[in-house]
């Protein structure tokens, strides 16, 4: 995709509200992410205190972080181990996952 | 606080709904976490993809967090220098600060 069609992409997505703007799948994601489901939650709504919930979360935040665990700029034992195959597509399809649901608000309300 | 104490506070501490377990004074939290504003919003809602949400995120992980960029176990630029000279009393209170927020709830509510 060259910048013109990316430009017009983005802009077409931008019109679609409350649609994030990155790439991913989020279908894709969840398929993708079973293995974080343990510690994260299918929706994202960790249950431990030292596990990030991850839903609703800024999706280029959750793809950087992924990126940083896999590329090894951001050391942690679980994380690096979980993340060392997944392709640039995986992580943009799994941020598009977490981003795109409510964890947080799903507790709040009860 | 010896562990007694901190046993005791912490079993009244869980006997109130909804009340985080973890140490720390939201209010306080509130007025030593002006510097994060900028970036990741007065109740944790950051506006910009690439600064992580932090409204009703885990106390614990978000007091965590900020020890790791404090004491160098984890690298970035601008929290390494944020976070430099904030004490263990600091972190735990601007952590009960964004934990009690429900900054994600507000923003899918619109």
């Amino acid at each position: 995709m060259n910048k013109i069609q990316t430009t017009v992409a983005v802009t077409l997505l931008s019109l679609i509200p409350g649609m994030a703007l990155s790439a991913g799948n989020a279908t894709e994601g969840y398929n993708k992410s079973t293995l974080c489901h343990a510690c994260h939650g299918a929706t994202g709504m960790s249950t431990q205190a030292i596990y990030p919930k991850l839903g609703g979360q800024q999706q280029d935040y959750l793809s950087k972080t992924l990126r940083d665990f896999r590329d090894g700029d951001r050391q942690n034992a679980i994380m690096n181990g979980f993340s060392a195959n997944l392709s640039d597509a995986d992580i943009e399809d799994i941020a598009a996952w977490y981003a795109s649901q409510q964890g947080l608000t799903e507790i709040k309300d009860k």
